[in-house]
């Protein structure tokens, strides 16, 4: 049966960015009507040799390579308020500012969150460490292996934009020993399995 | 007669940017043989009531439209070492790594040198202010009307990049006093009238 214009209609594709000055994680999720499903996720390592120049316009050309791909309706990254340096503010800022202008180039509405609502969120603490963010997002998401650092930072984004339609099931297959021993007090929110 | 291929290998097209989170600075000068040319200047403001990613896709686009009518060989930036806090350093980061992407995905092999060692050469002293800077490069180029700020400031970093041809003359045509009171105390370079 072909989808019909509603059904068409209520599925969004929400792209998670979590851009670094080396390493950039993404996450695709979508969300049709109550559920969200796991569409892909990975890192962009520009080359290491390049010149920052270079390195931010591979960047560039993979984030709009990725865009095409995967046709993303929204965009997700982190708010970001602090930094420990001005130095280290300017290194992360040059990644965000090249991710935000092709999310805008490809007219895509953008949406930010603070890194506490995320995790929150996803883990039930505020305070959780890339561990804990990491395994939660791979028990919500029901991913074979755990996804790198900054994938499962970019994919709780992605998430936590998500979670308005699909609030139901899945952290009652994480064991409560498990969750305990990686300091889980449980998420907000859960993601119904397709 | 047409140029020959010495000639034509001769012409260098410097391309200046002082990017800004508001405001983003270029100018474009053509080294030929022992001469600088002013070929453009300007700057670039994306719209204030735009989003973020908007202004900074805007950015990118005028960046492109930029390289695409003026077909430069270099581009050259100011080397950021320090900022007044983490978020000055994240905000500028934005625009600045919009700005190196451009200049990556455009094949421009990118110079950066650091403000005092621009200012030095320009005006004659490294703490020199934002209206010193915009007087000498008014009258070293022979601009009839002093250039915005954020112009003048890449038409400096383009000039002090281009210096290495052309080192003699307009200085002359600066008076001393002229040069006293704008605390100039003279260019360590100057440039050929063409």
């Amino acid at each position: 049966m072909p989808p019909t214009e509603a059904s068409a209609e209520a599925r969004v594709r929400i792209l998670g960015i979590d851009p670094g000055s080396t390493v950039t994680g993404f996450g695709v999720l979508e969300r049709a009507g109550q559920g969200l499903r796991h569409v892909a996720h990975g890192t962009l390592r520009p080359p290491r040799h390049a010149s920052l120049s270079e390195r931010l316009a591979k960047l560039q050309a993979a984030l709009l390579e990725l865009i095409a791909t995967h046709c993303p309706d929204v965009a997700v990254v982190e708010r970001v308020f602090v930094a420990a340096s001005p130095r280290a503010a300017l290194v992360l800022g040059h990644a965000r500012g090249v991710a935000l202008a092709v999310v805008g180039s490809a007219g895509l509405p953008l949406h930010e969150y603070t890194p506490s609502q995320i995790k929150l969120a996803v883990t039930g603490s505020g305070c959780a460490d890339k561990r804990q963010v990491q395994a939660m997002v791979q028990r919500l998401l029901a991913l074979a292996a755990p996804p790198p650092f900054d994938a499962a930072d970019a994919l709780a984004a992605a998430l936590y934009h998500g979670h308005a339609g699909s609030l139901v099931g899945l952290l009652a297959g994480v064991p409560p020993r498990v969750r305990e021993r990686r300091g889980m007090r449980g998420p907000c929110f859960v993601v119904r399995r397709q």
